[in-house]
């Protein structure tokens, strides 16, 4: 097999990217400068090299903790509790939230197969629990689809018995949509939230 | 800048990859296993260092001539014009091909500045002119586009005066298409083109 079929062949391994997309991108590649593809070659080397989960709390970092978890400035006393690793980013680039974090790596789903066990929950209560009463508030920020939602009620009821707060992100109308487009549970969520003007 | 920030950024560089989606690929590689990304920049390696233009056809070969070129069995008589190295793929893919090929390396396309001298028309004479009468035709497979119908004019204006037969491909009603889609246009050149049955 030629080195351009492996290239399209890895590529279209990618989510999202098929076989005719794969093959797009490499006579993009191809057609491109050589030092382009060295450089992407060289930065996935780095990143597989680099690149690991941090041991506290899951996300994905370079030193031996992540940024958040080496930064002391940030408040020590609250954990958000996200599915995957590009959540943190996600919630962090909203700039309001200047808490802890926890990956658990998955949401439950067992039609796939994927029970307690096989994400981070251990992690989370150990974190807890030996915090010695630091941790005052659990944000369980799963999200807000069927898996989503049965891995926080499932968290719920394990850290009940904790003496932590256990918050869940409001569900209501995205900031800038029309009523119009808005599905009838989100407005439905969004009516028995409603808060106080 | 972190490997993840610089890994998300030359994923962002390829194609119809935006700043989210480069960013999903970048924690889909960080998800999997770490022989799955250093074989990708293997390949990306390989592909910098071994895969070059044909010195003949402008097709993407990793010997010294590419696999049509070097094939003595293909019709030595017949070349294929194409605008980009993909484009022989998908034509010899049909599989009723088997003549040569010829890379432009791009279109005729003034507003983007480029003219006949990017594209690989003295390549295209010289072997026209150097194979002592043995081209005896000469398909210009350039897109149905205009920018791809100028190039295939424009070819046929300096290929007139040389004894071989300009062809261009057909255009009508794809295969497997209802009427009822089919633009205008090419319901138009369908019917000009129209041939006994």
């Amino acid at each position: 097999m030629s080195a351009i079929d492996r290239l399209s062949r890895e590529l279209g391994r990618l989510p999202g990217v098929g076989t005719k997309t794969a093959l797009r991108l490499t006579y993009h590649l191809l057609k491109g400068r050589k030092g382009d593809v060295r450089r992407l070659a060289r930065t996935l080397e780095e990143v597989a090299a680099r690149v690991h989960p941090c041991p506290r709390c899951g996300n994905y970092c370079e030193a031996e903790l992540c940024p958040v978890c080496e930064d002391p400035s940030r408040d020590q006393g609250v954990i958000c509790v996200v599915e995957e690793a590009y959540e943190v980013g996600a919630i962090d680039r909203a700039g309001h939230y200047r808490g802890q974090f926890h990956v658990l790596g998955g949401r439950l789903s067992p039609l796939d197969g994927i029970g307690p066990e096989s994400l981070d929950i251990d992690g989370l209560l150990e974190r807890i629990d030996g915090s010695g009463g630091e941790t005052t508030e659990v944000i369980l920020a799963t999200n807000a689809s069927v898996e989503g939602e049965a891995t926080a009620v499932y968290l719920e009821g394990l850290l009940r018995a904790r003496s932590v707060r256990v918050t869940r992100l409001a569900r209501g109308i995205p900031v800038g949509a029309d009523l119009e487009y808005v599905d009838g549970t989100t407005i439905a969520e969004a009516l028995a939230g409603r808060r106080e003007m």
